[in-house]
């Protein structure tokens, strides 16, 4: 049987978990596909700690320029993350003829156009199923499931972490920080928290899933970017009342000449499948203009499920390599066109949720509902609930489409609104209306 | 732009809907894969009806050998449908060395073993994602996606029309064959509606989804079957009353050594995922030793959707004949081994709901618990519901695990007893504890 080599650069969490399903399931795997896949040499700056895993002598090494140009090594995964040691070696593997497999979004994000001209140029790939939804293989089924449909929106809940913290506070009705806080000592967050709890991470992946559905990179500066961070637990009371659930995220819309892009929280119904997306787990919901609605669900992290997505890239790239393929077919949907035209943010049309916080006193509904309406923005549903003890009066607003200018504009107004007593809330509202979500 | 030639066989449902597809989005396929379907002929005895779609002249013809063996023609689409003409035709492409795409479920559950070996023999693939789930691309997410995974567990809701006819009964109360009724005047339901209703189409597709799962061919009779069939809507208030909903599953697991093979009606738990999936969607739940709880949820039929998953495999099928790839490496997970152990339907272990037709006397229960009891039936719940004007008492019981042999005697002691005035009825309960369905 032909025995295909893999080099490893980084042996953190996910390499480990590589290398753990490879020996596992090694066997499985080889009498699948009838190519073996051996794993040569893994770099890693720290070859000493125990991670649990019978690696034969000579396989660990702490120099990654040697791995990649180990004539052993026919495929080179970089785990490395970030985006400047991981961009070199990729370089370097690629300027190589070697296939690159990659769980690297930010890397693929802020660099994906080049490198993928650079694979182009040596003729081999860049292969990245486990950065978007971690072991789900939704890139996969993307652009070869889906290689007949033009992609109509893609709505993705792509961070775990994120997911995890808003299931808990709605759940347990805990505040937003003593969850961070969990989770971080659970280790299902990072230290510091930033790249997930702003969006980053996610719209990292909103970027590389955009790019995929519309064949053309797509800058990060694309997609409006916000996160769940201070998240106040009343929100998540208020959407639950209404029935609704907050989420952190990713919007991709194909409209009539411009591409909709965001990562932001937003209510959905509990009713709609989005809505029973939990915990740390990721899901990817596609409608292809010929297949319609189509979903993805899955653990979007952890070690062997990130595992799983990086064993079957390397599979992949091992057939593209004994086929010789050249520039691996099954890579498709990426490179259509050279630009995209994204419709402003200022432009976006959607539904809100709005918490106001108003002075007891007659009349001070009526301004509120005044200006909105001089904003074009129609009302679906209001609330005033019962009065703080601070005397605030809290007001939920759930409105129809408007556009995002109008929302800005009307609430500047609010806030200048003498019965207007604190800084108002806002979130997006998606209702899935003839969207099976 | 390197063309590839398709030949249709079968111009109803599917063919129009395949067809319709490649017009549509044609060149952004082209544009996406540097390849170009053209279809080249088409065959059906109906070549005068209008499908409303634009046929060059010379496309259409009646003559199916004709478009097989036509030089311009590389891969050959069978959509004909049904085991025997349909065989002859795929054996015929395939001995010319011609992939075979094909969305017929029951050519493949009764035949698939020989024509592999057919395809294999001539070096070339049968090509099948539109057998399983309609346009969801879930065999491409098994074979390469979770490819470094032992499948642990499937379970399918994998046929729409008795989707259908199962949320319509639950969402409005109303009686089986009235639904039924309707959903064939509409279209939804085949007349008869046997092959669906019977679970029997259920069954073909969970045949295929354990074959690749477990690397070999799983015959037919390997899978117990049974359908929705006269389901009483009294049942379906009784689960919904108890936190449940009645699908009909197909379910796969594997068991230390062997496995274990099913289609029938259960309860499933409304918070679950799985309980989400309603009207004609179908959803697959798989999961893998490495990757953990995937899922797969779309349209499982209809002429778009089902022509979506033709079209991913037409274009696979085109990257291989165009790479020349022999064998393609791209379709595996299908003949690791001979033969599987199945495990005996009497063996499995599995919850239970029951509901019972007492007489109104003192004891009757009790002379229940005592007989379920004695079978190693524990019970976990249950209910004394209102008594029937015809004096029949209704008793529902959820049950614990156990043996399905133990169900069988228990219920024929049951039966015998003078306090048993109609025939129990029984179902199948799936938790899914611990299982992120």
């Amino acid at each position: 049987m032909r025995e295909i080599g893999v080099g490893i650069l980084g042996f953190g969490t996910v390499g480990a978990g590589v290398v753990e399903g490879l020996l596992q399931n090694g066997e499985l795997i080889a009498g699948r596909c009838g190519i073996r896949p051996v794993v040569k040499r893994i770099a890693d700056l720290d070859i000493v700690s125990d991670r649990g895993l019978a690696i034969p002598a000579g396989v660990l090494t702490t120099d990654a320029a040697a791995v990649i140009a180990d004539e052993e090594v026919d495929i080179v995964v970089e785990l490395v993350g970030g985006t400047t040691i991981a961009k070199q070696f990729t370089e370097q593997a690629l300027a190589m003829g070697k296939p690159v497999v990659t769980a690297n979004k930010a890397l693929l994000a802020d660099h994906g156009a080049e490198l993928y001209a650079l694979a182009d140029e040596r003729d081999t790939g860049i292969y990245y199923e486990a950065a978007v939804g971690g072991g789900i293989p939704v890139l996969r089924a993307q652009r070869e499931g889906l290689i007949g449909n033009r992609i109509e929106h893609i709505f993705g809940i792509l961070n775990g972490t994120c997911n995890y913290i808003l299931t808990r506070m709605e759940l347990e009705g805990l505040p937003f920080d003593e969850v961070l806080a969990d989770a971080q000592a659970l280790g299902y967050a990072e230290t510091p928290p930033d790249l997930d709890i702003d969006g980053i991470d996610t719209a990292h992946k909103a970027v590389l899933l955009a790019s995929m559905a519309y064949g053309a990179p797509v800058p990060m500066e694309a997609c409006p970017t916000s996160g769940i961070r201070g998240l106040s637990k009343e929100d998540i009371l208020n959407a639950d009342e209404l029935g609704y659930r907050i989420k952190l995220l990713a919007i991709i819309k194909q409209l009539d000449d411009a591409v909709e892009l965001s990562v932001e929280a937003a209510l959905v119904p509990k009713s709609a499948m989005i809505g029973s997306v939990n915990d740390s787990f990721n899901a990817v919901f596609m409608k292809g203009d010929i297949v319609d609605d189509t979903m993805y669900y899955g653990r979007g992290a952890g070690r062997l499920p990130t595992g799983s997505a990086v064993i079957s890239d390397i599979m992949e790239a091992a057939a593209d390599v004994i086929q010789e393929a050249g520039t691996p077919t099954g890579i498709t949907m990426m490179r259509e066109r050279e630009v995209l035209s994204y419709l402003p943010a200022d432009e976006v049309r959607k539904r809100c949720y709005l918490r106001l916080s108003l002075a007891d006193e007659p009349g001070a509904m009526a301004q509120v509902m005044h200006v909105l309406g001089e904003h074009s923005i129609n009302v679906a549903s209001v609330v005033q609930k019962e009065q703080h003890s601070d005397g605030l009066v809290p007001v939920v607003v759930l409105t129809e489409q408007a556009r995002e200018r109008d929302f800005c504009e009307a609430m500047k107004r609010i806030v200048g609104l003498s019965i207007c007593l604190a800084e108002p809330v806002r979130f997006r509202l998606e209702d899935f209306e003839d969207e099976g979500c």
